[in-house]
């Protein structure tokens, strides 16, 4: 209920979901609602509904909400989860009050510092991961080093790279570039431990699109930056394109030549086509969709959040958490000063 | 001599702005290479050359080699602009070095914390100027405070808008969003005071690009991280937009429709037209062009750096920094607890 334009598309992404039988979906939130919106889409008869009778917005301090609002249809939904009565919860709604229910009621997995969100980057030849993308405006270097192997379970699974190349965003490919933090989680990164991933080093902002690194690992507050640039960058692009085309007779009649190939451009760009950014390193399966999703981008955040329930992402994240565990330093290790 | 062409582009824009009368040029570095770029350009007998004979690399800390290579070229260009030789120094080398000869040489101005450097994106409709792109990794909230003011004067002089509209860089519109460093320097910049620009509070990485905002302020990492993150995002999509024309008839036919329309784009995109990066904040004027900076960029590069000489820039800066003292606590109230 707590997405821009809640629960239309919501709704009849569920039902192109059902319909398609990629899987199950119980609706949460206002039940008169949802049953309406069902009805005006003659949707199937199995599809379930739970109400809840609270919204957590996207003006709500996300901790405060998550704790406070126990009826609000986010909050039910990842009780759902932690029950399991559903394997996994996909919303639209506030970023921050996801992670903040990812933490409250799902619980971090054993191990993990902090959960990240993942999202995917089109770039030359195919897709970059980039984790954080908001939930965490402040790491500790452990926390970048564990994102690292959050992200490069989610590329093997979702992007299919056997052994991904992960790299850590810094201002310049030189170790003494960097903040505190970087440079930390760096040293961190580069030690002589076996990795399921191969470690590649400093990466810098436009590297996230040239093709030669798969996961980029960074906090949430430059994370949320790169994420919202890029689209920011692509959008005046194509205006700008599009005014200069559209200034002579023959730019018109060379864009009704290149329609098509600004409709394929359109579907490589289409963030919606990537369906939703998962929350990795808690103990369920929760996908983000963009607050603005339309239907499509929430049946596709179902397709995913179906295929990591069935591929068991959580228990890989379990096991790579597990192993890569000499990159970090134990809470408790630190205390005592080793 | 530090550019990653030099120094042929750098002779080359030396003698063109000779040349169109821009200003008159000192060049700084190895003589002999010098005088032999300039024979084979047949370059007017009054582009002066002043011997240096070592040179501040890509590769060097920059504080440590703006320090220990005192007679690097742009060492040697920092110490004649120091000694009212030249009215301005322009270069494409390393650009923390720059900094640091900024610094150590030309010196801050009275009341700045830290000097920046600023960078022109083209917008909506206009462009927009952010500031720091690089050069302050780590800044205090007083620094993003004075960055406000340096954009702002940057701003007025270089892309003449009387009354610049400041925010500062955040991962969402909300006061409560940001880290602690852009939430204390929200603080500082709302605060009631007379300002020479309109503070409009936070604004995100989209915002750079949309017309409604034409300074913003954020550390150098992130600035630096934002700047390579557009630089990639657009290649990429230029990229895609080729191959994807390329592959039909219609869309090769097309594309010399659109010819035209295209250059005109490169040209509102090109980077080279902006006449590179100005360190604000220093006692002197410095100009930062782009390490792969070619002819044209280091001419348009001296055209800024001449006009901020003629305008004065310094004493605009000097007086803005005065002006808006009540914006930041002074480093003695902050000492006394106050």
């Amino acid at each position: 209920m707590g997405g821009d334009h809640a629960p239309g598309p919501e709704v009849e992404g569920a039902v192109a979901a059902v319909r398609e039988r990629i899987a199950k979906v119980v609706l949460v939130g206002d039940e008169a609602r949802l049953r309406e919106a069902l009805r005006k889409l003659d949707a199937p008869k199995d599809v379930a509904v739970r109400h809840a009778s609270e919204v957590i917005t996207m003006e709500d301090h996300p901790a405060h909400a998550a704790k406070s609002k126990k009826d609000s249809s986010m909050r039910v939904a990842f009780e759902l989860a932690k029950r399991g009565e559903v394997d996994a919860v996909v919303s639209a709604g506030n970023s921050g009050a996801m992670m903040a229910c990812g933490l409250f009621v799902m619980k971090r997995l054993h191990g993990v510092d902090r959960p990240g969100i993942v999202t995917t980057f089109p770039t030359r030849g195919g897709v970059c991961a980039l984790i954080d993308m908001g939930a965490n405006v402040e790491c500790r270097p452990q926390t970048l080093a564990q994102f690292a192997v959050l992200g490069s379970v989610y590329a093997r699974a979702l992007h299919k790279k056997p052994r991904p190349r992960v790299g850590v965003l810094s201002n310049g490919e030189e170790a003494m570039k960097g903040t505190e933090l970087t440079r930390n989680a760096h040293r961190l990164l580069a030690q002589n431990v076996e990795k399921d991933f191969e470690y590649v080093g400093y990466v810098e902002g436009r590297d996230i699109f040239g093709g030669d690194v798969d996961v980029v690992v960074t906090d949430g507050f430059t994370g949320n930056v790169v994420l919202k640039t890029s689209e920011g960058a692509s959008q005046v692009l194509f205006e700008l394109i599009r005014e200069e085309i559209m200034r002579t007779a023959g730019g018109k009649l060379g864009a009704l030549l290149l329609r098509g190939a600004f409709r394929r451009l359109k579907r490589t760009l289409d963030v919606d086509e990537y369906g939703g950014a998962p929350l990795i390193g808690v103990d369920g399966v929760a996908i983000l969709c963009h607050g603005r999703a339309n239907a499509k981008a929430l049946k596709n955040g179902i397709r995913v959040a179906a295929e990591f329930a069935e591929d068991s992402l959580v228990a890989s994240v379990s096991a790579a958490i597990a192993k890569h565990a000499a990159l970090w330093p134990t809470d408790a290790a630190q205390a005592s000063g080793s």
